[in-house]
C-alpha cells in the first residue's frame, strides 16, 4: 500500500526520507564515540530501514495539509518553514515508531526476511551472506550459526529499543506550546500501550496461551497495528492543526476502523497475496501457526480437520501451504474476511464519507476515503 | 548492596516504594480497558519487582539532599511538598529504567531467577509452577513448555518496552522549568544508549563476534551498567539541586568509576559469592561463557586450558564450576580483579574525597565514599 500517493505532494515525502537520513547519519556518529560494533549496527539499520513505504508519515502529513486546507495560511514565510520542520519530525518519529515495532516483532516472531530481503536479523546472522538463513532453516544449526542469530537477535531488541527512546525524545523535545506537546506525548503513550498489548495477544493467541475467538482476533487486529499506523497520524494531524475536539474523535473512530481493515487484509495477503509484491515470507502466518479471523472461522467449519495438521508447521513447503490456502478458500474463510473488510469500509464511509457526518471537513473526508480505497485494493 | 541507608531517611525510600506500588496499580487499571491479558501482566510485573534494593533511587535521593545540605531551604511547606514529590518521581523513573533493563537482560541471556526467585519470565513460563524451570533445564522442553517459554520471553519484551515508555514520559512530563526538563531528558538518553552499547558488547563478547580484550571487558562494564546506576542517578540530582557544571563534571567521572567498581564487584560475587546473598543463578556466569574481567586475565595464564572448557557449559554441575572458580583464584585472576577496584576506588578518593578537588561539599564528598565503602564490602 502507498497511502496517499496523490497527497501529500512527493517534495514533503522526501523530505521524510531526507529526515531519516540525517537522523540516522546522526546517530552513526554518536555511536561511534561508544566503539564500531554499536555504529555498524545504526549503519545496518540504516541500510535494512530504506524503501519503507512511509504509510503512517503519509497519512499524518496528509491530514495535516486537509485540515488546513481552507484556513488562511501564515504569509510568514518562516512560520511556515518553522511548520513545516515540526511536522517533517514528528511524521519521522512515527516511521521510526514503526521501526521500532518490526524489530521486535521479528524477534518474537523468528522471521528473517521482510520486504522480500534478508531483515536486520537476517542480515546480522547471515555475516557472510548464508543462505540457510533467508527461510525456515532445513538442516539444525550449527554452535557458531546459533551464536550468530543469537548475536543478531539480541541486537535487534536492543536497537528496537534505542528506536522506542529516540521516539519519546523527539515528542518530548518538540517545539510547541506546552499543551499540544502534552497530548502529543499521550497520544504517542497511548499507541505503544495498545501494539504492546495487541501483540501480546497475537503471541499469546499462536502460542496456545489465550484462547482462539474471533472477538479476541479483532480486538487484537485493532490494537496491533490500528492504533499506531492509522489513528496515532491522524489524531496527530488534529492536534498539530489545532483542530476541533468532535473532529479528532471522529478521526480517531475512522482510525480504529482503518486499522482493522488493514489487518483483515494483511491476513489476506499472507495467505492469497503474492509473495514478491507483499514482500514478506511466502505463508508465513500459516507457517507460525497465527491465529487469524481466517483461521478462527475455518475452525468452525468441516474443513478444520484438513487445515490443523499444517498450521503452525514450520517445515511446510510451499505446495503444503498452498492447499492449506486453497482450503481455507473453499470453507469460505476467504469471503468471510473478504466481506469484513468490507463492513468496515461502509463503517468508515458513515463516519467520514461525503454522506456522513456533516462536521467532516470535504478534504479530511477525501484523505480518509483515499487511504480507505488503496486498503481495498492493496497487494502489498 | 544497600547504598544510603543511613541517608536519605527511611521515609523518602518508603516513598519511592509507595509511588511505586501507585504506578503499577494505575498501570494494572488502564490494561483492563485492553483485557485481562496486559493487566494479568502488570500484576506479575508488579510482584517480581517487588523487593528491589532501590539502589538508584536511593543515590539520587541522597546526592539531591547533599547537594542541598547547607543552602537556605523553602521555609514554604508547599514548595517543600512539590520538590519532594518531583524528585520521588525521578527516583521512581530510575527504577523503573532498572526494570525494564533486567527483564530484556534475562531474555537476551535466557535467565529464569533473579533475586534467587522465579524471574517474571520463569513466573509466566512455569504457571502452574513447573521446577525445571527453575534453573537450566535438565531435559529438552516438550513442545507446550518451548510455547510457554516463548510466550514468557516475548511478554517481558513487550513490558520491558511499556516501562521503557513510562519512563520517558515520566521524564518529559517532570513539572519544572523547559531548560532542566530537557537536559534530564539528555542525561535519560545518554544512559539508555550507554545501557544500550554495553549489552550489544556483553552479547558480542559471549557469542565470540567481539574479540575479547580486556579493555573492551571494562568498556563494556561501564556502560552496561555504570552509566545508568550511578552517573544518571549522580548528575539528574545535580541539575534537580542546581548544583555548578563543575560539579555535575566531578559527579559524572565519579559515576563512571562506581560504574567501573561496581560491575568488577559483579564478576566477582557471581563466580565467589555466596548466592543466598546475591540472588542470581549460582555460577551463571561460568555457565553462560559470560567475558569478564576475571576470564579476560586467566586467558594469558597457564590454566587456561583447565577453564576453558567449562566456559559455557549449561549443564555444568556444582563441583564442576566450584573447580573452576578455584582456577580462577589460583591463577591470579581474582586478585587481579581485585587490586582493579582498589585501584578504582582509591581514584573515585582523589575525584571527590576530602583531599581531593576542593570544589567537592563536604556533604557530597560523603556520600560518593558512603557508596564506595559499601561498594567494597557488598555481598549482594
Amino acid at each position: 500500500m502507498v497511502v496517499g500517493t496523490k497527497s501529500p505532494e512527493p517534495r514533503t515525502a522526501s523530505a521524510v526520507v531526507a529526515e531519516l537520513d540525517r537522523f540516522f547519519s546522526r546517530k552513526i556518529r554518536d555511536a561511534e564515540t561508544r566503539g564500531i560494533w554499536l555504529a555498524q549496527l545504526w549503519e545496518s539499520a540504516h541500510r535494512c530501514a530504506r524503501g519503507g513505504k512511509l504509510v503512517r508519515p503519509r497519512i499524518f502529513l496528509s491530514m495535516v495539509e486537509a485540515l488546513r486546507a481552507g484556513t488562511v495560511s501564515s504569509s510568514n514565510p518562516d512560520a511556515v518553514r518553522d511548520a513545516r520542520v515540526h511536522e517533517t519530525r514528528i511524521a519521522t518519529a512515527l516511521e521510526l515508531l514503526h521501526y521500532s515495532f518490526l524489530l521486535h516483532d521479528d524477534v518474537i516472531d523468528g522471521d528473517l526476511v521482510r520486504r522480500g530481503e534478508p531483515n536486520l536479523i537476517g542480515v546480522l546472522a547471515a555475516a557472510p551472506p548464508d543462505p540457510s538463513f533467508a527461510g525456515a532453516p532445513t538442516a539444525p544449526l550449527s554452535d557458531a550459526q546459533q551464536r550468530r542469530l543469537h548475536w543478531a537477535r539480541s541486537s535487534a531488541v536492543l536497537l528496537g529499543n534505542l528506536l522506542l527512546s529516540e521516539v519519546h525524545q523527539i515528542f518530548a523535545s518538540l517545539e510547541t506550546d506546552e499543551a499540544s506537546r502534552s497530548r502529543l506525548l499521550e497520544l504517542l503513550d497511548t499507541a505503544i500501550t495498545d501494539s504492546v498489548a495487541g501483540e501480546q495477544l497475537d503471541v499469546g493467541l499462536c502460542d496456545g496461551i489465550i484462547p482462539s475467538e474471533l472477538g479476541t482476533i479483532l480486538e487484537m487486529c485493532r490494537l496491533k497495528t490500528g492504533t499506531y499506523t492509522f489513528e496515532l497520524p491522524l489524531r496527530a494531524a488534529a492536534v498539530v492543526a489545532g483542530a476541533p475536539a468532535e473532529l479528532e474523535a471522529v478521526l480517531a473512530r475512522t482510525g480504529r476502523l482503518l486499522g482493522l481493515a488493514f489487518q483483515l487484509q494483511d491476513d489476506l495477503l499472507s495467505v492469497f497475496g503474492d509473495p514478491v509484491l507483499h514482500g514478506k515470507d511466502a505463508f508465513s502466518d500459516i507457517r507460525e501457526g497465527k491465529e487469524t479471523a481466517l483461521v478462527s472461522y475455518a475452525r468452525r467449519t468441516s474443513s478444520w480437520a484438513r487445515i490443523a495438521p499444517s498450521l503452525g508447521r514450520e517445515t511446510l513447503d510451499e505446495a503444503d501451504a498452498r492447499s492449506v490456502a486453497a482450503e481455507l478458500e473453499a470453507c469460505g474463510a476467504r469471503a468471510f474476511v473478504e466481506e469484513a473488510i468490507e463492513e468496515t469500509l461502509t463503517r468508515i464511509h458513515r463516519e467520514a464519507g461525503p454522506d456522513g457526518d456533516a462536521s467532516v471537513p470535504e478534504a479530511v473526508s477525501a484523505v480518509v476515503l483515499g487511504i480507505a480505497v488503496e486498503l481495498r485494493g492493496r497487494t502489498s
